[in-house]
């Protein structure tokens, strides 16, 4: 099983899988739906990255002093994204989609992603200019986040200009397939302008499934092709479990007997949970201020790939991220994920606040 | 472009491209079709693997007498393969693809991707074991035969048995996915199973996509979920184009200036395109046999997988398919190619023949 882990074949599918997961994340919501995100979101999720990022340095610094505080910064960094699939379907199933909570969630969610890559951007960054003898500097922390802000901003702007008349002129392109390739390149395309700049390359795959809007290929649709979600789906089908297995197979299971890991993955799982909480406090208007924070715990696949990314840094010959801390942070992104459909369910649920105060909120 | 051309991750991805591709071919038809194929396709298809086989072996002999004879027997073998997708659709544009020709071409086509590959075992086998240092001797050819037909014939007896059973458990899954990953996996089994007992791993992807049929998915497409075929397209969109463009970055471009390569290309389209014709010989019963004949012309994707494999052969460190002989071999492909649909098209329309012995060959 070893072996699987360090396959090259494995390596290159699963690199591939995250590119298209980030994207597919990225294509749930438009730029014009960010731009339109309320003021609830945006302090929500401020909030919701800021509180979870400083609860997890600290969990770094008083559990493993003997590691730099590069590695404490960089699980601060885990805890930040957000991973609301398994909110949005919770709240589908309960048939509050379109409550006031959720319409929050669901903006903040994006605002999150966003802020989590800017993080990762920071960190990741700091971390190979510090490897490379530069020391955490204000001028390089600040350079990272030039860049990260001016890639992203200047992908967002000039891709909503350019891609509606990039499927136009890929429309005019008969044959099977156009749709989705033209799609794909410009994926590709922005992953590598990420890497290339120094960025992570999913931080360009999410920016295009941003920038892609259904309109873009009205002219593809028309004539009765399927819609690109459509398209993506069996890529990703094949592609993304090949990241999850790899995740897996990279967890020590002996660490699940390590007082020591038992004990950090528990704080990084606390961490979390009440570092989402003060979500809550950015949720004013009379929502239901818990059922918000809850909503935004699960740390899902995001969390999972900052960790994997987390396992390739190097500081000085040591790993920024070792076997060790990444089972700590496995095991806290399954426990956020698997509590809560029941937490949710339970909070949504306590007399009917949920609608009532969905209703003041719709102002 | 020298380093793509051996890069580890457009090879991988290549790969599978070509495992897919050849599941998508062989999708394309049932066993049922095969059992059912009648007398006039198998004289066809025989007729139409053995002669151009024999004629590139011996357009090798003559033209490249300093290569072994087991490169010459290569040679014959990539102009083995007939690939009619080209033909079904000019057939189609031109409304005749219920005509007793298009039955008998299509037929034909599955007994010879059959053969083909049963071929391409046999003379890959060969090579592997002469460069082990054993002799092409009468035994060691006859193990390969027999291991391809037990191998193709147990797995196509087995898998119709096998494969309904297996969708039937899947569909009892929900969740997204099921339907593809289930087809995905029995696919990847087989051509493992295939390359572990030394055969080609496109010899399991091909027979995989033969075996499975609709009506195995009944229980998935009658909730709704998409067709196989449907769901395969996506994944052949990302993958298939990669092992062509890797094909076409291996073409040494310097080859289109060499007369000896030129040469090798021409007297190679010539034994395929008269190799062929002799397809038309055993097209008995009023059929159009010069439509016949010219509808199994194209090579297309089949040939260029046995070039590409023979890239990869050596025999005594010499290598079976040298960069020059591939490149006449991709020239021969393409121009089989794209003769075949203004060739079908004229010989289809000389008087309307083909109506009227299309008629008397329906018995």
């Amino acid at each position: 099983m070893l072996g699987f882990a360090s396959n090259a074949t494995i390596d290159v599918l699963a690199q591939l899988g995250v590119l298209i997961l980030l994207f597919q994340v990225g294509l749930e919501s438009t730029v014009r739906d960010m731009v339109k995100v309320g003021l609830p979101s945006v302090t929500v999720a401020v909030l919701g990255v800021v509180t979870p990022f400083a609860l997890g340095w600290s969990v770094g610094a008083l559990l493993m002093p003997e590691h730099s505080r590069y590695a404490h910064a960089f699980l601060g960094a885990t805890l930040t994204a957000t991973s609301v699939g398994i909110t949005a379907r919770v709240l589908g199933d309960l048939g509050k989609s379109r409550s006031a909570e959720a319409r929050v969630i669901l903006g903040a969610a994006v605002v999150d992603d966003v802020l989590g890559l800017v993080i990762l951007a920071i960190v990741g960054g700091t971390i190979r200019a510090a490897d490379l003898g530069q020391r955490m500097a204000f001028g390089a922390v600040a350079g990272i986040l030039v860049k990260a802000v001016v890639f992203l901003g200047g992908a967002l702007t000039l891709g909503v200009v350019v891609s509606p008349r990039m499927f136009w002129l890929a429309s005019r392109l008969r044959g099977r397939g156009v749709l989705l390739a033209t799609a794909l390149v410009f994926c590709f395309a922005l992953s590598y302008l990420a890497s290339a700049i120094g960025l992570a390359p999913i931080v360009g795959a999410y920016a295009a499934g941003l920038i892609l809007e259904d309109v873009h290929w009205r002219d593809f649709t028309e004539r009765g092709e399927h819609q690109l979600e459509e398209l993506i789906e069996p890529v990703a089908t094949l592609l993304v479990p090949v990241f999850f297995v790899l995740m897996g197979l990279r967890v020590e299971l002996a660490a699940f007997a390590r007082p020591d890991i038992l004990g950090l993955a528990a704080a990084l799982t606390l961490a979390a949970v009440l570092g989402k909480q003060a979500c809550s406090l950015g949720a004013f208007g009379g929502l239901d201020r818990l059922s918000v924070g809850i909503g935004m715990i699960p740390r899902g696949e995001v969390g999972l790939i900052f960790a994997g990314i987390g396992l390739t840094l190097t500081l000085g010959g040591e790993r920024i991220v070792d076997p060790g801390v990444f089972s700590a942070v496995v095991i806290m992104v399954i426990v956020t994920t698997m509590a809560t459909p029941p937490l949710l369910k339970w909070s949504l649920s306590r007399g009917s606040r949920g609608e009532s105060s969905g209703e003041s909120a719709r102002r």
